[in-house]
C-alpha cells in the first residue's frame, strides 16, 4: 500500500551495502528514496544506474548537497566508520534523521557526540543492524521471555565470521585503520577476536566470535535453565520469504541416558518483507511520528547502539591490557 | 558374533553411569561382565538385580577383592574422581587394563600417577569419554581434515550443560569437593565455567562452557577457512541407532547480501553399535591384542586424557588468578 507522503531519504556514501538498503527503501511502503551523494556525481550517477533508481532520484556530488537539501527528510548513511562521527553530526544540525550504517563509530565517545546531536536536533537515530526487525527475531524474543519453556538466560554464544579473501584483507575499508578497522598497535587491526562477557550477580555468560579469516557463519545458541535455542543465520536470513531456528525445551536424556526425551523443534517464521525494508518501515514510522504528528524521537534505538559500542570498546580494552578482564 | 574367548570386565563401584557401561559391555561382542564389585555386598547384589545381569556374575563386597580374582581382565572404574589415584594405580599393578571414568583425576600429577602404573605394568588404559566412538565422530573428523570442504579449522565451540536441578547441587558426588568437583575456595565449587582457548601461530580459538545450572545443551560448533560443522547433541546423540551433524562448505552470500546460496547439508551416520558399546569393543580390542597376541598397549588414548587434563587444570588454574591467560 503506497503512502502519499512517505519518508524521503538520503543516501549519503554508495558502498556496497547502500546497494542493499536502496532496495529496501524501494521496498518499504513508507519510505520513498529522495536522493543520493557521492563525493564524485559520477560515481553517485553509476550507482543510480547500477541500482535501476528512478530517474526521478536527486544525485549529488557532495554530502553537503544532500544535506542542504530542504525536502531530504533522512539520511541512510554506509560511510567508512572513520568519518560517522563528521557527518552524522552535521546531519543532525541539519535536522535530519539518522539510519547510521554499523559499526557506529570508532568509540563511545564518538558515538555519543553523534547521539547528542541527535537529541538536541530532535532527530531520530538508529543503527543499520537489520536482524533485530525480523519477525524471527520477535518470535525467539517471545520464547526466550518465557519464564516456564526458557526460564532465566545462562548462556549465549555467537558467531559472525566470514572469508572475503586475500583481496579484501588488503584493500576493503574494513580492515584500514585510518578508515574503519579497530587499529591494534603495529601489527595492524583486529581480523578475528573471541570474547567472553560475564554479568556477575545472575550467573550468566556469552562469548562471541567475529572473524575474517573463516567460513561464512552467523551462528546463535541460547540455553536458559529450561530450554534452548539455536540458528546458524542469525544476521542474513538463509532465504528472505522465512526463516526459522530451533528451539528446544524440557529435555531430559532418558533412562540410562541413552537419548533425549525431546528433540529441536523448528519454528518457522514467515516474512512479507525483508528485514531490511522492515528496519527501515520502522525507522520511517517513528521519522514520521516525529515530521508528522509531534512526537518525540525513541531514544530505545541509540541506547542499543549505545550498549554495543561500551562492549566493543571494552573488548579492545581487555586486548590492550593482555587480555585481562575489564568491569562495566 | 560371540566371541568365545571374551575380554572379561569387572566394574568396581556402582554408579549410576555403570548401569549404562554394564549393558553396553553385554552389548560389545568381544566382551563379557565377569564381576562387580561395591564397598558393601548389598549395594552390589541390588546393582545385579536391577540391571538383570546374569546369575554367573561374580559379586563382591569389596575392591580389593575383585581386583584379587585372576579371571578379571580389565576393570571399569566409574567411583568419584578423588578415589582414582589410588584405585587406578593398584588395578595396574595387579595387571588389570583399565577403562577409568571421566574426569580421570582431580589434576595431571594425579593422572600420571595413573597413567605410569599403567604403562609399566603394562596395561591398556582408556577413558570413559563415549563420544569418540561413535561413526559420526569418524565421519565428522573425514570432513574437517578435508582441506578442500573444510579447510584449516579456525574457531571452535562447545557446550556441555545440564540442570539436575537443587537436590543435586546439595548432595551429589560430582558437586563435592572431596569427592569430585574442582573445589573453588570458600564459595565451593565450580557449577558453571567458560574458558577461551588460543592457539598463538594458528589463529585458531575455542571456547567451551560447561554448566550444572542450565538445560541440557551439547553443542559443537566448528568453522573453518572453507566449511562448518553443527551438531546440538555431541556428548549423548538423540537417538542410539543414527546421528547426525550439519555441514556446510563453500557458503557466500548472494548478490546484495540478501541471502545464502547453500544451507547445511544434514549429514546422517548410522550407528550398528551403541557408543559405549563401540568404546568398549574398541577397549577389549586392544586388550585382546595384549592378552592373547602379545601386542604393547596403545597410547593413544592416554595422551588424549592427558592433553585434557593439561586444559583443565589450565582452566582451573586461570581461575584461581583472577581469570588471567594460562600459557600451556
Amino acid at each position: 500500500m503506497a503512502d502519499d507522503n512517505p519518508i524521503r531519504f538520503g543516501i549519503i556514501g554508495c558502498a556496497e551495502i547502500a546497494r542493499k538498503v536502496s532496495r529496501a527503501i524501494h521496498k518499504a511502503p513508507n519510505s520513498t528514496l529522495y536522493a543520493v551523494a557521492s563525493r564524485s556525481i559520477e560515481k553517485a550517477k553509476q550507482f543510480a544506474v547500477k541500482n535501476g533508481l528512478s530517474e526521478t532520484v536527486k544525485i549529488y556530488g557532495s554530502y553537503d548537497e544532500l544535506l542542504d537539501d530542504p525536502c531530504v527528510d533522512a539520511v541512510y548513511m554506509p560511510l567508512p566508520t572513520s568519518l560517522h562521527r563528521h557527518w552524522g553530526v552535521l546531519a543532525a544540525q541539519k535536522k535530519k534523521h539518522l539510519l547510521l550504517e554499523k559499526p557506529t563509530a570508532l568509540d563511545l565517545d564518538e558515538l555519543d557526540m553523534i547521539l547528542e546531536a541527535c537529541e538536541s536536533n530532535g532527530v531520530q537515530f538508529m543503527d543499520g543492524s537489520m536482524w533485530y526487525h525480523h519477525p524471527r527475531t520477535a518470535k525467539m524474543k517471545e520464547l526466550l521471555s518465557d519464564s516456564q519453556l526458557f526460564g532465566q538466560p545462562k548462556s549465549i554464544h555467537s558467531s559472525s565470521t566470514y572469508a572475503p579473501g586475500p583481496e579484501f584483507l588488503e584493500k576493503d575499508v574494513r580492515v584500514k585503520p585510518e578508515l574503519d578497522a579497530l587499529a591494534q598497535n603495529s601489527a595492524g587491526v583486529i581480523l578475528s577476536c573471541t570474547a567472553c562477557l560475564n554479568w556477575d550477580k545472575e550467573e550468566t555468560v556469552a562469548t562471541f566470535h567475529c572473524s575474517f579469516l573463516s567460513h561464512e557463519t552467523m551462528d546463535v545458541a541460547i540455553s536458559g535453565s529450561n530450554g534452548s535455542l539455536h540458528l546458524e543465520d542469525f544476521i542474513i536470513p538463509y532465504q528472505e520469504s522465512s526463516a526459522s531456528f530451533d528451539f528446544t525445551s524440557g529435555a531430559k536424556f532418558v533412562d540410562l541416558h541413552i537419548g533425549w526425551n525431546v528433540k529441536p523443534e523448528k519454528v518457522q517464521v514467515a516474512s512479507e518483507l525483508p528485514q531490511e525494508a522492515m528496519m527501515v518501515q520502522e525507522f520511517a514510522r517513528l521519522v514520521k511520528g516525529i515530521r508528522d504528528s509531534g512526537c518525540n524521537p525513541d531514544s530505545k534505538w541509540a541506547k542499543i547502539s549505545r550498549m554495543t559500542q561500551l562492549v566493543l570498546d571494552a573488548v579492545k580494552k581487555s586486548i590492550n591490557i593482555g587480555f585481562k578482564p575489564v568491569c562495566l
